[in-house]
């Protein structure tokens, strides 16, 4: 039996190249931390959908996006190069904000635009992040179409709305959508000023899900990027107070929710034998919101640093006709989205510039191992650490204050990710040739990297 | 659909006291800790059979043992009773040793006696720990055979043996079987000495799986109780090097395969729709043992102390006819199980003596909700701390440091263990009435437990 299933999922792969182009959905949610669902290990928030989806699916566990914050992260997983090389990093400002001049180079290649190809239909719903003026938004970066927050969803805060970080003592405090004048966008229009945060997760969904409907007939790629579990929380009336006892698990099981409707969309469709739904989050938690920021589970620390809670990030690949089920444990990145769908789809990744995208496919087709051996931890346009196999080895660190307060080091620390989860023991001094090892990886890497583009993030609108 | 299938188990609760009594199956671990299943969110260490059978079955997120070590967590299990209550808790000794005079008293009623009410096959395969002179041996506690050793797996370690310590910085170290002189014994007698520790998973379940086969026409409880992942950790060499990278992995992968045997055998045996089989453990994992212990997942802190960690086990119930398959979060805990089972049984309960045991079959029916509403942090006959509904008041506390060292605490701690899995946010001082609430349940409870058994695990036996 077990070679049978084998042998089909090889004939498959073989005769892949001739089928139909499959459908790519892709579900990244925002500041989701490691240990927020629970088949990754939650104890008190419940998420059937998604636990449905992985046991049908692929759990990835050491899967990772490659920077720990909002900005550089989404430009990592578009492009599928590391932030330093597509301009989304910089050691003065750690993302965009509605002052920002710039956002994604157009020069920048996405999957959008690699996909379009293969002549995809494509869409982008959701949180963008990357440029909120006309030339950078989803529209012109290779998106037939946009309906979202340009960025994220406590900016445009206004003049004395609620102290927040002192209100997210309080697991079940509601904030008030009117103190943040986030605008929601349809193409390059605002069509609503503050965007009412209450309904976006449905909204967002139903988009997503009319969407499924109405391009079942011809290949497409739909980016649904959650503006969510982001602070401020928000849900629908429908999910308030609905989780086993905070809001923050209240958001998340609106999520779970709308999960269930996307892939109910592809079955409906009948289309759900040809599609790949990815679900994935673009940074750790944001520990400093206390019972309003997720739990990164075992891993240590979470958003904006390069501890594991940072960058490693609770990821499921769902396709009944491509994927075969099972825990993965190889190494994955969003930056490998690209090379993964290029290759399901047919198409061709940009061959004129440096890429840090893998192809994927063999794991998901059950064929083959995944060609990732090695994963770099930049934030702030600073390389802090690497990974090579089992090992990590630090050079640099943040702590899991705000975005990350830097920490000095008096040498580097050595981890066994597999051994120790939690990155809790330095075994450096027992490894000295592991260390000297790492380090010359690290060299080739800044090596490989010192032709970086020029920074994006820094300019600023001039004030008038 | 959905009010079919409530339909359905309705029905069957109500016509349960008719159908022939069920089958039970306690496979209980020593020390695996609350995140080392994949199903409950390792990221390294994958257990197939475990997330199968929490997939077809109720997976318990807030589930708790008596105590967070062994002897007085195993006395609860079987009791259903506090081990303050039961004699198994002492401030001067953690557990019974190989020169322990007592035991578990004989007076003291077990599962398997109140199961022999109705004529039950009883049978206890693994380690004991409540005695290993005859008078406390599981033949004399109801069982009609037992097949294990009766005490820890690194108890009589020899002079001279490897410093366990040290070498647990390194996640392959393997240790010597022939260091730890552990006897074990069937029935009363002993058949080998010291214990071939590398095989003993695999005979363990080898005797689960034959006892299954040889009673499927009886109503039978099998005590399965593994004397791993406990150090000195060992595997089977089928298995040695399996996992992703540690001897801790291929030791819960060893046990997986093992959990996988059982319940195909009850499967096999044609008995599954009438057959509960339960995975727990006794208590936390071991930090102190670095690499060579496991993981807490999310939980703050591990064996030895009453922090989540050291308490909340992940646990499982299967029973395709009985379970009603779902995540569960409310309370239950291991000394339920003797009100669990004498329920489904149709069996009484002692109604000599106080009882902290509840009837969770209504939970595991879906008829019903859970009764336990309050939860004690017992440890070294001193209460810790108590949790009822979403929040824990700790009084006292241990470090993670061997069994714990005392903490000194200048005022009560309070924590919200829904939207504060880690226990890392105290409130205390936000939410002084519920501080005084559950302080007034602590004298409650201590007023209600002043009457306690005397001791008995202090005696030791006299040396010649």
């Amino acid at each position: 039996m077990k070679s049978l299933v084998l042998l089909f999922f090889a004939v498959f792969a073989i005769s892949f190249s001739h089928a139909k182009s499959p459908n790519f959905v892709v579900i990244f949610c925002d500041d989701l931390g490691y240990g927020d669902l629970s088949c990754f290990g939650n104890p008190s928030i419940k998420t059937p959908n998604l636990d449905r989806m992985a046991s049908e699916g692929q759990k990835w566990t050491q899967f990772y996006v490659a920077d720990p914050v909002c900005t550089p992260s989404r430009a990592g997983l578009l492009t599928g190069r590391y932030p330093i090389r597509n301009g989304m990093s910089s050691a003065k400002r750690v993302v965009l904000f509605p002052d920002s001049a710039n956002g994604l180079a157009p020069s920048e290649i996405t999957i959008a635009e690699v996909l379009k190809q293969k002549d995809y239909a494509t869409a982008a719903v959701g949180k963008w992040h990357l440029g909120h003026l006309p030339p950078y938004l989803p529209i012109n970066q290779g998106f037939d179409s946009y309906f979202g927050i340009p960025y994220s969803n406590d900016m445009d805060r206004i003049k004395g709305a609620d102290n927040y970080r002192k209100m997210a003592d309080d697991p079940n405090w509601y904030p008030n959508t009117q103190q943040y004048n986030v605008p929601l966008m349809d193409g390059a229009k605002i069509i609503e000023q503050p965007a009412d945060q209450n309904t976006i997760t449905k909204r967002y969904t139903e988009k997503a899900v009319e969407y499924i409907g109405n391009n079942k007939d011809k290949p497409f790629f739909l980016y649904l990027a959650h503006s969510l579990p982001h602070i401020p929380l928000f849900c629908h009336p429908d999910f308030r107070g609905k989780s086993m006892g905070s809001l923050y698990g209240d958001v998340i099981e609106e999520i779970d929710w709308s999960v269930g409707q996307v892939l109910e969309a592809v079955q409906k469709a009948g289309i759900a034998d040809n599609t790949v739904v990815v679900f994935s989050s673009d940074n750790g938690p944001w520990l400093s919101f206390k019972t309003h920021g997720g739990s990164a589970g075992p891993l240590r620390a979470g958003k904006g640093t390069t501890f594991e809670g940072g960058q490693r990030v609770p990821t499921i690949f769902w396709g009944p006709g491509i994927v075969k089920p099972g825990m993965v444990t190889e190494m994955g990145s969003t930056m490998d989205l690209m090379n993964t769908f290029a290759t399901l789809a047919g198409a061709e990744i940009p061959s004129d510039r440096k890429m840090d995208s893998y192809d994927l496919s063999p794991v998901l087709t059950g064929t083959g191992k995944s060609p990732r051996s090695e994963f770099h931890y930049w934030t702030r346009a600073e390389l802090h650490a690497i990974r090579s196999g089992k090992w990590k080895l630090h050079i640099k660190q943040r702590e899991m204050v705000n975005y990350g307060r830097q920490v000095e080091m008096d040498k580097p620390e050595l981890y066994d990710l597999v051994a120790d989860i939690s990155e809790a023991h330095d075994v450096a001094k027992t490894h000295p040739e592991v260390v000297a090892e790492m380090q010359k990886k690290i060299e080739a890497h800044l090596a490989d990297t010192a032709d970086g583009d020029a920074d994006q993030l820094e300019a600023r609108i001039p004030a008038n």
